[in-house]
C-alpha cells in the first residue's frame, strides 16, 4: 500500500470521483444505495483486468484507469444502457505510488465526467502480484430493451461500428512491431488499443429496435461467433467490406497477413450488429448522428459457421478463431 | 487457466450458479438484466480478496469461495438489504486446476441456495499473480432505509450480534498459536475464521428503525471508531461485557494477553450497533427470533475518541486500533 493508506486513498483521491452520486455517501459507508428511474431496469456487467496480461505494467496510469472502465461501459453499450456508475476493487502492488495512484485516479475522473459514470463504491486491496482492477459497471435500459447478443436471423445484415483491427495491430506496435511504419499511425494504432471508445449513444439509439449485438472484445470472427452460437445462425464476413483505419490500411500494405491481426485480434470495443435489412439505414443515420460510421461487412446466414471471404469470394482459413484471454 | 477452458467454466460450473436469475441469462450473454422491487433502492458493496493476503492458498477451495461471498453479504446484512445476487471476477493463477474449480463452485453454489443469491455475471481472467476473487453484492431495501454509519447518538447503547475474536483467535491458530488448545477448540476457531456467518435477518430486523450499523471487518475497536467518525460521537467499550465463545475464553485463560487480538483483530463478521435504549429489548428480541445473540458492551458518548475498559474500569492502551489491511 502506497505511504498515503488505505483511508487517506479513499477520502482524497476516490470519495471526489463519487461526485454527482449522493448514494455513495462520499465513499464513507459499507456499500452504496441506488435508484433506478421508473420502468427502467439495471444493466450490469463486469470485466477485470491484470497487469502483464492485459496491459503493460508501465503504460500510463490515467490510461489504464480509462481503459479499466471503458471496457466495462463498452458492454453497457452493447446492452443499449445508459451507464449509473460502477465500483471498482483495485489489488494494489507494493510497487505503486501516490504520484501513480494520483495520475490513475485523475484518469478515471476524466471519464467519470465524460461519461456521466460516478463510482459508487469499491474495495482496495493489497496484492504481491501484478496490479488487478475489478469493474463491476451499472447501466439501465427500459424494462425490456436490453439488446442481446442472441436473435440474430438469417438475412440480417451483419454491421460494425468505427474501424476493427487497429488495436490488435495497436498491441503489436507497443510490442515492437511493423518497424517501417509512420509515427503518427503507430500512435494512432496505440491509442485505439489504449483508449477504447465505448459506443453508449450508438447502443441507446439501438435498444429500441430488433437487433443483436455485442461489443468486440475477444476479435472480430469470435465474437461475431458469439453472436451466431447464441443465435442459432452462421455468418460471413467480407474482408473487402471492413471499415479499416487509415493506419491499419497502411499495415495491411506493407505486412499483408496482418489482415489475420485485424480479423482476430481483440480490443476493438467496437459494436457487432445484427440488423434486419429494413432497420439498416436507420441504424446508419443513428450512428452518424452520433460520430459514429456503420459498416455492413456481411450477412447472418443458415447454419452455425463464421466464413470469412476474401475479396475474391475464396474463404479464408484462419488459424485461430480469435483471442482466448492470454 | 485449467483444462477446461474459460467458455467451458463459465458454462459447466459458473451458470448453474445463475438459477433462480433469469436476467442472468445463463451468463450466456456481455450483462445482466435485473429489476428491483417496487418502492425499493439497490444496495451495492464490494470486496476483493487475495490468496496469502486475505485467506492461504492452501485453504480449501469451497470454504475460499464462501468466505469471498459471505463478507460482501455481511456487508448487506449490516445495511439492512436482502440480499439479491452477485457478480464475481476471479482471477486465476496457472496453479489452478479443473478440481479446485469443482470443488470452489460446488462450495459457491451452496451459498447461492442458503442466501438466495445468484450469479448474475463477472469475469474470469488469467493471472501470474495469486488467485483473486473480487465480487460485487447486490441487495434491496425499502427506498431510504439503509443502515449508515452515521447516525450513532451519544447515549445510544453499543451492541454486537454473535461472539467477537473468534476470527482473529482462528487466524492465529491457523498460524500455529495456542499449541496448548483442544482440537475441538482450534476447529471452532479456525471454522469462524474461514466461514463467517452474514447476520441477514438481524440487519434486515434493524432496517425499519434508529440504529448504525457496520460490520466487523476491520477488527471490533477500528469499526466502532469507524461509526464514531462517522456520527461524530465517542465510544466506550466494556471489555467485561464482551460476548466471547467458549473456545475464546478457553484460549483467554491460557493467553490473557490475546484480548488485544479480541478487540483489535478482524474478520468478525459481526454486526456492530448503535442502538437508543429504548430499542434495546426490541433488538435483543429480533436477534433471539433469528438465532443470533445481541449484546450490549458499552455505550456511545459525546466526543470522538473510542476508550476499551477493563474489568476494574481502567482505560486499556492497545497497539493498534484494528486491521490495515496487511
Amino acid at each position: 500500500m502506497p505511504r498515503l493508506g488505505e483511508f487517506e486513498f479513499i477520502r482524497q483521491l476516490l470519495a471526489p470521483l463519487s461526485r454527482n452520486a449522493p448514494g455513495a455517501f462520499n465513499l464513507t459507508d459499507d456499500a452504496a444505495a441506488l435508484s433506478i428511474s421508473h420502468g427502467h431496469e439495471l444493466v450490469l456487467t463486469k470485466d477485470a483486468v491484470v497487469a502483464g496480461v492485459h496491459f503493460f505494467a508501465d503504460d500510463p496510469p490515467d490510461l489504464i484507469a480509462r481503459k479499466a472502465l471503458r471496457v466495462n461501459l463498452s458492454d453497457l453499450a452493447a446492452k443499449g444502457a445508459k451507464p449509473v456508475g460502477f465500483l471498482m476493487a483495485l489489488a494494489l502492488p507494493q510497487s505503486i505510488d501516490d504520484d501513480w495512484l494520483k495520475i490513475f485516479t485523475t484518469g478515471l475522473g476524466a471519464d467519470v465526467d465524460t461519461f456521466a459514470c460516478p463510482l459508487l463504491g469499491g474495495d482496495t486491496v493489497a496484492t504481491p502480484g501484478p496490479l488487478t482492477i475489478s469493474i463491476t459497471a451499472l447501466g439501465e435500459v427500459k424494462a425490456g430493451h436490453m439488446i442481446h447478443r442472441h436473435g440474430a436471423l438469417s438475412g440480417d445484415i451483419l454491421c460494425v461500428s468505427g474501424t476493427i483491427g487497429d488495436a490488435a495491430l495497436g498491441l503489436d506496435v507497443a510490442r515492437g512491431s511493423y518497424a517501417g511504419l509512420s509515427a503518427a499511425n503507430k500512435q494512432f494504432l496505440l491509442d485505439r488499443y489504449r483508449v477504447p471508445q465505448p459506443r453508449l449513444s450508438l447502443g441507446q439509439a439501438l435498444a429500441n429496435r430488433d437487433s443483436a449485438c455485442l461489443d468486440i472484445s475477444d476479435g472480430l470472427c469470435a465474437d461475431v461467433g458469439h453472436i451466431c452460437e447464441q443465435s442459432g445462425v452462421g455468418a460471413v464476413i467480407e474482408v473487402a467490406q471492413l471499415p479499416l483505419s487509415d493506419a491499419a490500411r497502411a499495415v495491411l500494405q506493407h505486412y499483408p497477413d496482418a489482415i489475420h491481426r485485424v480479423l482476430t485480434g481483440g480490443d476493438d470495443y467496437e459494436l457487432a450488429l445484427a440488423i434486419p435489412p429494413a432497420n439498416l439505414a436507420a441504424t446508419q443515420d443513428h450512428g452518424r448522428k452520433n460520430g459514429v460510421i456503420v459498416t455492413p461487412i456481411g450477412r447472418f446466414v443458415e447454419g452455425g459457421a463464421v466464413t470469412v471471404l476474401d475479396g475474391n469470394g475464396r474463404a479464408l482459413a484462419l488459424s485461430s478463431p480469435g483471442y482466448h484471454h492470454r
